[in-house]
């Protein structure tokens, strides 16, 4: 079944109480930070997060909300920006592959190898048959990925209307504390929305690893539905705390 | 077709004369030399040469005479020995893809990924589910090099024969100047020879990119054969010397 973003709500359910949401979200974040104080001890699997969205989806928010409470020894995050030189001169899996978790560790990707087939197809600066290579690609390194290190990988469509988006950029303007985020770029890309939902449904239709559709227009439920995934991703996960075996026993 | 390692020649045909190949090689070393520099100084498409075979085959030898005449600027050697303790933290392909060579370079592997599909399986430390998995990621690695990078991957199995490599083995104890190669265990890995044969068959008969089995009982032979695949390589790869274009014309 495929999935078509513009019949998947972006706002949270109708009945749900911002309050005791809120408060969920809490005690949700403090046992995913138990959760990765164990996995970090037990040294055996890892957890890969990949947050991929428009610009103000709220990627930074929720890796400093849902992560608040982990052991910075044992959690990375890393935000791809425009490939360097160095990176230019070697294939778009290269600087990737390179930041996948260690056993044992949390990575959380904001944005990813996601973007060379995003940015790059909207633009045109690959070929339609490079995109699909490239497709496959993705689909071999995240397979490598769960079989040969033990990763689970969670993928996060942060799902943001085009009106919300456009509040969100403007408050980065009306607000001085937010100023530092504003990029005059972002509202190009902007009038490349369609193209880019076009390009978010094939990668999301596509993938080996199924996405999360994560409603984004709210903040708090933003933080609630993801939260929510990787407590139960990593309870599923059950790392345990290694004893000592005792030698006279 | 699937190829079957003893019904393939380790020794040079009959009717060769040794100084007039080697003549023959030392030219083409130079040859060599000067397409790495055009290759270089383009910067567009990269050449990954994958070195593989049994202790003393002579992996170290042909990385010092093939590429004598190669720049250093634009040529790397990585010899992959037992992971260590970061790089078993990660997937296998983790290493090695770091390694890749960048636009314009050459890179040499003396072993590689293939390793983890053959000491590995010989001695039973994955299952061959695990195997099976791993020769699929190994093709899509390749393919991502080939057309994502540009890069060309030249894969040789080191072919000698069981006396050859015990001569060559005694040669490391009796000769001084060759005792720093000497290691016990190489003579133990020899009791698993025929079991080696097979893994390097499956690896080779299954192998999205080709391989070249290079005739490695004549040290001679075996240089002019890889030089000869090397330069044919770099010819096909055709590389050019960027010339400034100048403003007014």
């Amino acid at each position: 079944m495929s999935i078509k973003l513009s019949t998947i709500p972006s706002l949270p359910p109708d009945d749900l109480n911002k309050k005791k949401m809120e408060a969920k979200t809490i005690e949700m974040v403090i046992k995913i930070g138990e959760l990765q104080h164990k996995m970090y001890a037990e040294g055996k699997q890892s957890l890969l997060v990949i947050l991929q969205g428009m610009d103000a989806s709220g990627k930074d928010g929720t890796v400093k909300t849902v992560f608040a409470d982990c052991n910075p020894t044992g959690i990375d995050t890393y935000a791809f920006k425009k490939p360097t030189d160095e990176e230019f001169a070697h294939d778009f899996l290269w600087r990737v592959h390179q930041k996948s978790p260690r056993k044992g560790n949390i990575m959380i990707f904001n944005r990813s190898h996601y973007e060379d087939i995003l940015i790059q197809r909207v633009h045109k600066w690959i070929t339609e048959e490079h995109v699909a290579k490239r497709m496959k690609a993705i689909n071999a390194y995240e397979e490598l990925m769960e079989f040969d290190n033990n990763t689970k990988i969670l993928k996060f469509y942060m799902h943001i209307s085009p009106e919300r988006q456009q509040e969100k950029l403007q408050e980065r303007i009306d607000d001085p504390t937010k100023n530092w985020k504003h990029k005059a770029a972002d509202w190009d890309e902007n009038d490349h929305w369609d193209e880019y939902m076009r390009c978010y449904e094939y990668a999301i239709n596509n993938s080996y690893i199924p996405w999360h559709i994560a409603p984004c227009d709210k903040r708090w439920y933003r933080n609630y539905y993801i939260a929510k995934v990787v407590l139960s991703t990593l309870e599923a996960m059950n790392p345990q705390l290694p004893l000592l075996v005792k030698e006279n026993d």
